[in-house]
């Protein structure tokens, strides 16, 4: 018997989970749901509007809500909880506590399993933060991201008057990687660890010092950072940067021993080509586990972190031993 | 409370598990058990023959087994398993299935909980081919070892007739790796992946010419790779082959999209200065996993595949999601 999986909301990572559910043989994809409904997907899965949710309620194992952590998940997951096994990827961290109570309390009412912040930071990064500082609790973990392309401040260029697009570039600073790497326990501040790269299309006649000037002084976004602003044409855009890679690297150094003589450096690095792909990757793996963890009985809000590993994967826990242990 | 643990065996690992518990402040070293008790531990722990073990039967809440995978622990952990609730690091992959029946079996029957195959491979290198798979499940998984000292080659050498004394060091091709972490997926040999350096202390007059051939051509263990041989004096190998180092990568490349178009490479990567020492942190954590899995009532033997990550660190759920998603 097959998974079977609906996919809420249609960008790029709902189009992302579409495809990855296609290198999942356990898994089916019933049906995108989104405000439009009836749209084109990428394989022809169909399509229905959100009004239809209701009535598959029975025809669905887990909903795998892939709309945006600023507006659509803190209402969608909490909301739809209450219906469904569900999965997102709740991914502004300083709002991951009230995000997990609220879906925790709604799963909890509905006897429904939620595994919220899947990705891979939050997801496979934090996880490699926790596995680290299990083993090594006496150390400094480091966490790198990029080179890749940061939605968040790409849209926070954009909102710039006179900015017509814009692509932001996350780069971590070799010279700190190395350092890091070598296991040397720097104290390293935010300028240190990261730049910023822009390519932004303004608008003609635009002042491009003014716009220059309000990227790099923007605070959160770009002031603690050293940035850097290249004015490009929209056709230069759409043709070198259309993609959407990232990577990054969690990197902890600790020391054991009597005298704590001795010294460890772990690092987990990703290099992606598609950051909402393997993002999806995550939500579909999860998505197997809340399924088999919502057979067991169990109920509420759950991250990666409380997920017990072999859950993610197809194979058995007796093929896994017997392969991959 | 703290969790009471006691440590059975007392060479390198036992060590590496005493150094280790003074960093986990929740924990307590109750004992070490060993064949010969009454022994000088390193932080003045008790120390306590075996027959002494019967009596701590409810002084302790996690026995960790510290012998080798050879001869104790197919004994050991079984028969332990039905007095204690009791972590092991078992690294003979082959044997790994009928080792885990056996502690299951011992476990269940007593309502313990058991871990074995705690740490870094298997453990840690097992649980990142497992999480790089179920996210990318198209792809490739290469793991290389090294460079780092081999106690079964080592002790394969040992077994050679004029030889007093030897130490292997597993290293892995540099080209090898550079074209893995490319994300090329090559089809590697065993030879294209690993060479093996040996220093070798042989007796006065021995034949070395033979002993270099016997280690070269020993199958399972030599045959298969690209070995050297250095003959070196006692004094030389303990000045500079006394430490205990290793490491090695497990690397992912996996492709999705559409039409497969987008690709990903996923790396965890370890340089370890004392393996056993590592190897005591996996123990450690997963000692504390097995203490709150028994407290729940589970029973029966486990992986650390079957632990939810949060289980394995001292802080709550509530402050990983906070501090560390």
């Amino acid at each position: 018997m097959t998974i079977r999986i609906g996919i809420l909301g249609y960008g790029n990572l709902g189009r992302g989970v579409e495809c990855a559910l296609r290198q999942n043989p356990d898994m089916e994809l019933v049906a995108v749901f989104s405000r439009r409904g009836n749209i084109d997907t990428l394989t022809h899965a169909l399509s229905l509007p959100l009004d239809a949710l209701e009535d598959y309620k029975d025809k669905i194992d887990v909903m795998i809500l892939c709309g945006g952590s600023a507006t659509d998940l803190p209402v969608q997951t909490p909301e739809y909880a209450s219906m469904f096994n569900v999965v997102d990827s709740f991914d502004t961290h300083a709002r991951i506590p009230a995000h997990f109570a609220a879906v925790d309390a709604a799963a909890k009412a509905s006897g429904k399993c939620a595994v919220i912040s899947a990705g891979w930071d939050p997801g496979m990064f934090s996880l490699n933060r926790i596995y680290s500082m299990a083993l090594l609790p006496e150390g400094e973990t480091y966490t790198f991201w990029g080179r890749g392309v940061s939605q968040g401040h790409s849209d926070a260029i954009r909102r710039i008057d006179g900015v017509v697009d814009a692509r932001q570039y996350t780069v971590p600073v070799p010279e700190a990687v190395a350092q890091v790497r070598s296991g040397a326990m720097p104290t390293l501040s935010t300028r240190d660890k990261h730049t910023r790269e822009c390519f932004v299309v303004a608008e003609e006649g635009a002042d491009l010092a003014r716009i220059e000037q309000e990227i790099k002084t923007m605070p959160n976004y770009f002031a603690d950072y050293d940035t850097t602003v290249h004015f490009i044409s929209a056709e230069e855009l759409k043709r070198d940067h259309a993609a959407l890679p990232h990577g990054g690297s969690v990197i902890r150094t600790g020391v054991t021993g009597l005298n704590k003589e001795h010294r460890h450096v772990v690092e987990y690095q990703i290099k992606l080509d598609s950051n909402p792909e393997f993002t999806a990757g995550a939500l579909v793996a999860s998505a197997r586990a809340v399924y088999r963890l919502a057979n067991e009985g169990k109920s509420g809000c759950m991250t990666m972190l409380d997920i017990p590993p072999a859950y993610l994967c197809a194979m058995s826990g007796e093929e896994l031993r017997a392969a991959l242990l």
